[in-house]
């Protein structure tokens, strides 16, 4: 391991730098999380508390307890570092109390009218309440407007009446819900008499603040284990005729008045900030497992040997597993993507910054460009952080499976991304709907957002023209994914022109019969964006070191997103045949070379991202690469063994119950 | 759901004979089948047993209540219905007794010699010992020649000692050795004085038959949670200088005498049958836990609805999920992928009883085509069955998270898959080295395997002659797969040629350079096996509504393997422009009328599989639909729920623990 460090050539405290915006804010950063972890107290050499006991029950208050750890800093210091992510990368939603910052705040932000907010806020600022988001239903998800909750006006008492109809308008999935938070902003249909004036949000206190029962006509509970996020209470609330105050409607943008006057929203062009707030912590967070992913597999390929490549039985000296060609490119091609993700992370703030400033000013035009890009960036991070973190996670082998990795964690908490905060192929869709608009626009000469107007530039039927080195150059990396973005931009439009005027389909029969070729248009489209991010970033970096190995990683990732025979969209690179055979082969040379740059630089890349052990919670990915030590040692004080070991190496339940009896059978 | 499905076009019970092997199997298999769900209790309504407790122990208990009743069921009536599958269709392996099955007692029947076996089979076979198989060590997975474990003969007392000298030699892994087996065939290193002799398998007695004690000098345990399979105890053993009798050592090929003389074995051509026997095992699994995926995303997205494709605020009726194109092709896709591994399934294990009954006869010259067609086929159907699996849960969006929805468990049960028995990166390579040694057989003009002769038929450069309904013709869709493999399998031959010959690398070199390559082009390979499988059993299918079905199918099959944005590989049919854009969107068309024609087929296609309700374990998947009240109603049955509401509908240890010092903190 420490060989593996040291080839290194760049230092990867510069790069940590880059990562973590600035060394003052690597510095402040690294500074809370010491804390914190003192504070949680986990020992180097300890079997980590999260995998002591895993009942709902223990699991459940390991996320109480370090969620009261990351709320308490952040009431008390006021830094923002955990408003997305734990101490351990994952998003805050981990923790029970996570929706209290990334949706409960925001939302009395940006719902709660000037009076609302200066009551609500510092309670929810100093944690004297706790709150959640809750919108999901059984039975309807992010589809506002199928939700069933309703609260009618009650004009005798001027009171909201919250009510759960149906069971499939049961809230189900809020996190926090089941036993943690004490109020939460219900979506529910106003309804006064026989109108009903659609989904709204409602401050419902959940549960009494002296003894946290649910208040009369509330039930609560845990929806129970789900495939990770364990730490937290997803849960359900069923409310039987639950009443509040009419001024616990949000109403900073519609009003309810005493009379039952209701006034309508003007369309709010700011609400879809949390939105698009929401999700940009999803993608930059994407970025940071998927490097926890890559860094505890590249750690442990570096130390553990499997066979070799000899086929003579006589030799039985085995090889380190990165050494062998798939597994080196597996894993510095997902260290690439999680790079990629960063800096497609970086450049959406800035378009959610540029938006945020517009907005102040009331100029949303950049408003539909903002909010599709973090759509289908969500969709493909999410996307590309779930099927590298598994492929990171096999990459481990047999040890990969077992959850002192690390990884089967990491990867279960990683995979919901696709579904939460918008599911990729609605995020997909929505983006194709946008693009759509785009072309429609141009052939009609109308304006553009400028950062669309790259799609004016259609070359239908043209050759790549590079060859050789050129693929190295980043203009004509751009060049290649632009093409295939524009020409798949324009073969869906003619698609559903071709089956709304030549087969006289409806728009929404021809939108669903081509909406894979739709959502391929988009992913191409956001590809561009993560490259062009890419580019520009890595053109910024100043230390000589640590831009040669980004510019690497760069060439990694768009080459191999043109060649792997994983790649995801690859096709449309080819299918026009712009990307000749001949081609290819050179492309498929310039990965090798890339990669054989990169192998001594893969260890020194894990230390960039700084993840501390603590954090990593891996047997695997160790520092020091001590692996089977710890490995070994984490086994034996796993609380079952522990028991076992006491009672003489026997399971005497076990036993007792079910193999003697068949030991004794006779059948 | 009754609507969908009385819209099927066929009967699902004519398939279902298909699927099962005939009618009078199916019978038989279902009798076995309500006695164990009998036997088991679970109760319709009732929350599965396996949600009740998730800690360790329970997990692991529930495996050997199911365990013990499958084994149970089996040494009386020796039905063989749960040598492979348990009776939920996961691997047996899932059971804690299934490596005495599955690996103990086939692995006593290959390398016991006569004596040994009369003795020990007996035994085994009628539950008086339970035993498992002890290979896989801390540091060392499948290559056998790295193993660290030593078995040293002591002349003195006519035994050997069995010893793990290392931390990387503590055998880590075999299913059932932590608790639940009372022998082992263990692989250890036979030494005899400095020489060392290789690995040979001892038979080791591990616990007492009374009190079930690890016997002297063995330390056993459980490695603890993984990512699924819970309800086994993977388990560790070290070896402290264990003393076992000389004849303990497996006898039948190389022989170990009183006074010390080691007579090495012929190498054993039976010896690789076990192995393949396993790696059928796999395969055949993969196909029924893949479509017990789509069984589950299938039913659920004919019920659930969600928004809808008008983007008008006034309409807010909503669709069902399975009407929207992107789910619909998703949810065909994996059916139709199940039905080619089933169908590749069965057409392996033609493959092994032909080359049985060759071997039976000496005549080994089908083993080498046997053993790779299997190692492939496990790489491609393992990896199939996990990314489908993990699609169809993304399928029922956030339900799809949750484990009530039957899907965590299945996709983390089909993910190890592609690690264990034979990694799937290792299979591709064993399947590459075999293609590379036929082609260097054509080119010297050597014989060559009657299955591989296809080989021959190298036609570069040419173009795919087909247009319109000619891509439903199955010698159309063979000829595209066929010729995607052979101009594959010779493109890695030059380029491994040109970089030994003119590049001057090493062979060893020169196969590490183009592993990637190598890999792709073995995966054509079998996919041209898969489709081939396909072709011929649809083809003798005599009712002919279940054949139209299955010819729809195929074609899906088929088709969307050359179009998918998502599939692997697809790149190959493209790079040499076999196909043009223009026949890419015939068949695109193709693809979009077979899902049309499948749509009313679905829900008719997941009860031809014949899953129960209690194999399913899935509020999602029930056969009658009935999703929300049971999803409701099992999470009210919830055992964390159970205990909060007798508390008032609060976790009080968490709320005083965790949650009231925050409520109360002045911070």
């Amino acid at each position: 391991m420490q060989k593996a460090r040291t080839s290194a050539s760049f230092r990867p405290l510069d790069l940590t730098h880059i990562i973590y915006d600035g060394e003052e804010n690597f510095r402040r950063r690294e500074l809370v999380m010491s804390r914190i972890e003192a504070a949680l107290g986990d020992k180097p050499g300890n079997l980590p508390a999260v995998y002591e006991r895993q009942d709902r029950k223990s699991l459940y208050h390991d996320g109480l307890r370090f969620g009261k750890a990351l709320l308490e800093s952040e009431i008390r210091d006021k830094h923002g570092f955990f408003d997305r992510r734990t101490h351990r990368h994952t998003l805050i939603n981990a923790s029970p109390f996570g929706l209290h910052s990334i949706m409960f705040i925001p939302t009395l932000k940006l719902q709660a009218s000037p009076e609302q907010l200066a009551y609500w806020l510092p309670l929810a600022e100093s944690g004297k309440i706790i709150g959640t988001y809750c919108q999901t239903e059984l039975g309807h998800g992010t589809f506002l407007r199928g939700l069933e909750t309703t609260a009618t006006f009650d004009s005798k008492t001027d009171e909201f009446v919250i009510h759960s109809p149906t069971i499939g308008s049961t809230k189900y999935w809020p996190g926090g819900v089941g036993y943690s938070t004490t109020h939460a902003v219900v979506m529910a249909r106003l309804v006064v008499g026989r109108t009903d004036h659609g989904v709204h949000g409602f401050m419902v206190q959940l549960r009494s603040l002296e003894d946290f029962k649910p208040l009369p006509g509330i039930e609560l509970g845990d929806i129970g284990m789900t495939m990770g996020l364990n730490s937290t209470d997803n849960g359900y609330a069923v409310f039987n005729r639950v009443r509040i105050p009419r001024h616990h409607m949000m109403m900073r943008n519609a009003r309810f008045s005493r009379d039952g006057t209701y006034t309508k929203a003007a369309l709010d062009k700011h609400s879809y900030s949390t939105m698009i707030y929401t999700r940009m912590c999803i993608i930059h967070t994407m970025a940071f497992q998927l490097a926890q992913a890559a860094t505890i597999a590249i750690r442990y390929s570096a130390v553990r040997e499997q066979g070799n490549l000899h086929f003579d039985p006589a030799i039985s000296n085995e090889m380190t597993i990165i050494s062998y060609k798939s597994q080196h490119y597996r894993l510095l091609t997902i260290m690439s993507r999680a790079c990629a993700i960063l800096f497609a992370s970086k450049a959406c703030e800035n378009v959610y910054e540029d938006l945020i400033s517009r907005q102040a000013q009331d100029d949303h035009s950049t408003l539909p460009y903002g909010h599709i890009t973090t759509a289908a960036l969500k969709a493909w991070a999410t996307q590309t952080a779930a099927d590298g973190a598994e492929d990171a996670r096999k990459c481990c082998g047999g040890h990969g499976y077992s959850v002192l990795s690390g990884m089967p964690n990491l990867v279960n908490d990683v995979v919901p991304m696709a579904t939460l905060e918008g599911e990729n192929y609605v995020m997909y869709q929505q983006a194709a709907r946008y693009l759509m608009k785009c072309v429609s626009a141009i052939q009609r000469g109308q304006a553009l957002d400028a950062s669309m107007a790259y799609l004016r530039d259609r070359r239908d039927g043209e050759r790549c023209p590079a060859h050789g080195g050129g693929f190295l150059n980043p203009d004509v990396q751009l060049s290649i994914f632009r093409h295939r973005a524009i020409r798949l931009a324009y073969d869906c439009h003619v698609l559903l022109d071709d089956s709304v005027v030549r087969d006289g389909l409806s728009q929404d029969a021809a939108w669903n019969l081509h909406m894979m070729s739709l959502i391929v248009a988009a992913r191409a489209h956001i590809e561009y964006f993560v490259l062009q991010s890419f580019v520009d970033q890595v053109a910024c970096v100043t230390n000589p070191a640590v831009h040669s190995v980004l510019v690497r990683l760069r060439n990694l990732f768009a080459l191999s997103t043109i060649e792997s025979p994983f790649s995801i969209g690859a096709l449309g690179f080819f299918e026009d045949a712009y990307i000749s055979s001949a081609q290819l082969k050179e492309i498929r040379a310039h990965v090798n070379r890339a990669l054989e740059a990169l192998l001594p630089e893969a260890v020194g890349l894990t230390d960039a991202w700084a993840f501390s052990d603590a954090s990593l919670q891996s047997a695997l990915g160790q520092k020091d690469g001590n692996v089977y030590e710890t490995l070994m040692s984490w086994t034996r004080q796993l609380p079952f063994n522990r028991a076992c070991r006491e009672a003489g190496g026997v399971d005497r339940e076990g036993f007792e119950k079910y193999i003697r009896p068949i030991l004794r059978a006779k059948l």
